[in-house]
C-alpha cells in the first residue's frame, strides 16, 4: 500500500517547454505510442539511442541511433524510457543479461511509461535504488492520437526531484504532468481512470442501444445525455453509434482506437490492484467480463466502444 | 416498440417565456418536485387548482384552489400537470372514481412529469385518446435543486402540437425541452439518461476508493480523471468523496439529493424497459442490484453516491 | 406479498393414482408442454374439451372435443388447466369476450400450470374469487421430457380444500405434488428454482471452460465437481460440455431442452418478483443479462446450457 | 497453459491404506487443516518432523520432531508436506535461507497442499526439477471438517508416478485422490470446483432470501429445491437459511465452516487463472465482488453462506 504521507499536492503543469537541451535519451520500445513519442523528442533536437525486439520498428526514428540491446541504448545518457506492453517486459527488459540494469549510469533516470501492476512499478522502484539509478513509473493517457499529437498526459509516481528532471523530456512528448505520490501512484491513478472509462461506455452503449430499440433518434438522445447527468467523456467526445461524432471509432467501424484487448488488459490490471488494496469493484470487475467475452467473439482488435454493436449481437 | 417514423427531430428550446398567460392549471401532486413546480407556475400569474393526496401538501401553493379530488382539479383548466411517486399511482388517478378522466374538458392536454414506465406512458396516451382529451409524457431531470431552481430538463413524448402547447406553462418552471418522439418516448430518455448516472457513479466510486486505499489524495485523483478520459457529470459536479465540492450530497453527509431508493427505482424501470426491447443491460442490472442491497442495508434513504461509502462497509 | 400465515406445511405426494373418474376436464394451451399433458389426461379416461390459439395443435389428442373458444372448452367441466405462454395471455384468456370466466361453473376449478409472474396469479385468484369458481397457480418442472413421461413436479399456491380437488387431476400427468403457500406462492417457488438452476448452470459452465482452457479432461473435471462442493442437478445430470452425458442437450448440438429464451423468460419473472418483494438478486441479474445478450447473438432457441459454447465465442 | 497431452484418465482411489510405513516425513504448515492432517499421518504410524512460524502450532502434533526451519523439517524425510496460506509463501518456504530446497534430498517428494495460483505451482515444480528433487501441487477439498476427519479430497497436477508415491501418505490423512493431469493441473481442478461453489451458494441464497420475502416456509422451499433443477450441494448439504439442517455453520451463527475471505481468495485465484488462460468467468466475476464487500463490512470470518443474511442486510 502506498503511504498517504508520501503523496504531494496536486501539480499540473501545462507551460511549454522552451530550452533546447541536447543530452542523449534511451528509448526502449517503439511501438504505435513510444515510436510517436521518440520521433517527438528526436523533433525537438534529442539524440535518441532505440531500441525494440523488432528490429524495423527502431528504425521508425531518423536520425536516433539503432541499438542491438536494451543495454547499449541506457548506456551514457541521462534519461531511458521504456513504453512495452506489461509488466513483465519491462522487468525483464531491465534485469536481463544485456539490460537496462547493466548500461544505465550512476543517478540516471529511468522513465517507465508503460501501463503495468502498481506492484511491479513499485519492484521497479526499488531494482533502481539497489543498482544507484533512479526511477518514476510515468503512465499515459491519451492513446496513440495524443501520442501523435503530442499531447498526452503523464501520472507519475516517484520522488519529485525526478519528476522536475523528468519534466523538460516529457513536455516535448506530451503536455499535462500530473505528480500522483510515491513509487507505483502514476500506475494507480492510470488505473483509476481506465476503469471508469470501461464501465462509463458500457453503460452509455447500452443506454443508446436501449434508445434505439425504441426507436429514439440517436443524436437526439446524444443531446439529452449531453446537458443532463449521464454525460460524460464517453457520450460527449467517443461516442459509441456510428456517425454521431465523425472520426471517432465508431464512425469507422471500430477500427483503430482503444482496442477491445488493451482496455481488458487494464481493466485486469485495476482489479488485482483493487483485490491486493481490498477495494470490492464490482462494475469493473462486470465490464472487465464482457471485454473478455468479446474478445472470444473476434473483437480483441476492435475499438472498445464496439461493446455497443456486442450488446446487439452484431457480427463482424 | 415506438415507430421510428414518430420521432422527430431534437428541438431544445432554451428562450425566455414572456407572455403571462392567467388561465387556470391543474397540477396534482405536490411532493419534493411538484411543490417548486406549482410555485413556479403560480408566481408567474398561473392560477392554480391543486389537489395532493396528503392534504397539508396541497397547502404549499399560495393562492392556489385546493381541490378534494383529481376530478375537480382537473375540471375547467386548459392543463393539468401530473407529478407522482409511479406508474400505477399516475393511472389510478386517471381512471378512478373522481379521477382526472372525468374532469378534463375535451382537447385540455394532461403533462406527466413524473418518471413511469414507457409502457404505461403509452397507456395513457391511450386513456387520453379515447377519452378525448390530449397526453404528454413529460419526464423532467434536475432533481430537487432544479425544480426549486426552475431549470428543470423536460423530455416530451407525443404530438408535436401538444408541445406547442404545453411549452409555455414548462418553460415556467424550468429551462430545457427535448421532444424525444411519439408515446412514451420521453420516458424511454429519461431512462436511458438515469441509467448511465446509476452505472457511471458507480464506475467513480470505485475508483476514486481504490485511489484512497492505495493513499492517493482524492482531490489529485479527481483533477486527473476530470481531464482525461474517465470524467463524467458524477465526477465532475457531483464528486461522491465528501469534501471535494462544496454543496454536493458527499460533503453533507449524503443527505439531500438523489436518493438511493429513487435511483434503484428508474434502474428498475430501465431494466424493464430493456427487458421489453430485448436489449441486454448487464450493468445496468449488475448496479441495479448494488442499490438494491444498500437499501437493504439501510442507505435508501441517502444521496446514492453514498455507493462509495457502501463500498468501503462504512455504517451509517 | 404473501401472508406467511397463509403458508401450509409441505405435503409431498407420490402415491398413485389409481381411481378413474370420467368428469369432464377442459384444456387450454396444447403447446409442447400442454398437449403432453392433455394427452396423459385423456389416457387415463378423462373426457377432455380443449382449445387452442392454433387450430392444428387442438387436434393433438385423440378423442378430444376441439372448441372455438376458450369459454367453450371451459363449460361443464369440473377442472379446466392453462398452460399458456405468459400472464397476460392467461388473463385475457380468462376475461376475453367467449374467455373462460364466461364459460366456467360455479366451484368449479382453474388450474393455472404456466408460468406467470406471482402478482398476476395472486389476480387471477382474485377474478375467480369475484366470479364464483375456484383457482390454483400450479407451475411445473422438469420440462417437455417430463410432461412425455408423466414425471412433472407442481407447485401449488391456494387453498388445501383447492388442491385435494386438483390432486387427482394432476396426478394423471404429472408425479409429485407441493403445496407451497397461499395464492401466488407456486409460481414464487417455481421461480425461486429456476433462478438457482439459470445461475448455477453458468457457474459449471464458466468452470468446464476454464478448466477446458487448461487441458484438463472434461470428463475427470466432471467427476471431481461431482463428488466435491461444486455438484449440483447441472454437473450431474444435464452437463454442459458435449459428450459427457448422453441424450442432454449439450450433446445433440444443444438442440431440444430449455430453450435459452424460455430460462431468460424465467429470470426476468423472478427478478420482477425479487424486485416487488425487495430481494436483492445480484446473479440472477447478471445471468439473467447473460442470456438476453445470448438471445441477441442468435441462440435464444438453443437449449440454455449452450452458455459453455457462447463463453467460448462458438458461433452456430 | 497446460498441455492436453500430460492429461491423464482419471484415477479415482478410495481402498483402505493398509500397511504402515515409518520412514520420516516433513510437515511444514500446522494451521487448521495442517496439524489435523498431521496427526492423521502420526497417529498411523509416521515419525513427523515438523516446522510452523508460530512455534506452537509445531507442538501439536505429539510425538513429532519440532524443527527450527523449513530446511530442517525437510531433512532426511523422504516426503514433505506443505499446507501454507499462499503461493507466495510456498516459494518463499521453498527458496529461502534456510528453506526447503536447502534441505531436502535427492529424489525424495513435496506434496503442497495449498491452495495456490497454478502458475505459482507450475514454478514450484520447475524449482524442483531444476534442484533434483519431486514435486506435485496437491490442494485438498473437504475444508477443516474433512480434515479432522480424514476424508479429504487431493487433487493432483504432476507425473504419474510421483502420484504412486504419494498415495500410501495421502490416503492415511484423506480418502479420494484424483490424478488431474500434468504440474498445475491441481489447482485448476480445485479452483473450477470452488468457483462453481461460490456462485452456486450466493444463487441459493438469492433464491432462499425471496422465498422467505414472499412468505414461503425455507423448509418446503429447500424440499422443493432439492427435488428439482436447482438442487445443489449448497441446496443439500449446506443450507444457508439457519435451522434447516444441522450442524452447518447457518445453523450456528455462520460461524466455523468455509470464511468469507477464504472463499474470496479462491475465487481471486480463479478469476487470475481463467484471465490468464483467457477464460470469460462473469458469474465468479460478479459472485467475487460480493464476498469482497461482505469482508469490508465485517464479515470476512463467517462462514461464506452468509451470504444469505448480506442479502438481507443483516448486522453481525
Amino acid at each position: 500500500m502506498f503511504q498517504r504521507t508520501s503523496v504531494l499536492l496536486c501539480r499540473v503543469e501545462r507551460f511549454a517547454q522552451t530550452r533546447t537541451i541536447t543530452n542523449n535519451v534511451g528509448f526502449i520500445g517503439l511501438g504505435n505510442m513510444g515510436s510517436h513519442m521518440a520521433n517527438h523528442l528526436a523533433k525537438q533536437g534529442r539524440k535518441l539511442k532505440v531500441f525494440d525486439v523488432v528490429a524495423d520498428a527502431a528504425k521508425s526514428v531518423p536520425g536516433a541511433i539503432v541499438c542491438k540491446t536494451p543495454q547499449e541504448a541506457a548506456t551514457d545518457v541521462s534519461v531511458v524510457f521504456t513504453m512495452l506492453p506489461d509488466g513483465n517486459v519491462v522487468k525483464d527488459t531491465v534485469l536481463r543479461n544485456e539490460g537496462i540494469a547493466k548500461g544505465i549510469k550512476k543517478d540516471a533516470l529511468m522513465i517507465d511509461c508503460s501501463t503495468i501492476e502498481p506492484t511491479t512499478a513499485k519492484e521497479l522502484h526499488t531494482i533502481a535504488k539497489d543498482n544507484g539509478y533512479r526511477f518514476i513509473d510515468c503512465p499515459v493517457s491519451g492513446g496513440v492520437t495524443g501520442a501523435a499529437a503530442g499531447t498526452l498526459t503523464y501520472m507519475i509516481g516517484g520522488d519529485i526531484k525526478d519528476v522536475d528532471t523528468a519534466r523538460q523530456y516529457l513536455l516535448q512528448a506530451g503536455k499535462n504532468i500530473f505528480h500522483c505520490g510515491g513509487p507505483g501512484a502514476g500506475q494507480v491513478a492510470k488505473l483509476c481512470n481506465n476503469l471508469i472509462l470501461g464501465v462509463t461506455m458500457a453503460g452509455t452503449a447500452e443506454s443508446m442501444n436501449m434508445g434505439l430499440k425504441y426507436g429514439l433518434d440517436p443524436k437526439v438522445l446524444t443531446d439529452i445525455i449531453n446537458v443532463s447527468t449521464g454525460r460524460s467523456w464517453s457520450s460527449e467526445t467517443y461516442n459509441p453509434h456510428p456517425g454521431i461524432l465523425p472520426n471517432v471509432p465508431s464512425s469507422k467501424n471500430y477500427d483503430g482506437g482503444f482496442m477491445v484487448k488493451l482496455i481488458a488488459k487494464d481493466l485486469g490490471l485495476a482489479e488485482g490492484a483493487a483485490l491486493a488494496a481490498n477495494a470490492p469493484v464490482p462494475m469493473t470487475a462486470a465490464v472487465h467480463q464482457l471485454y473478455r467475452a468479446m474478445m472470444n467473439h473476434g473483437l480483441g482488435d476492435k475499438d472498445f466502444s464496439v461493446i455497443y454493436q456486442f450488446l446487439q449481437g452484431k457480427k463482424f
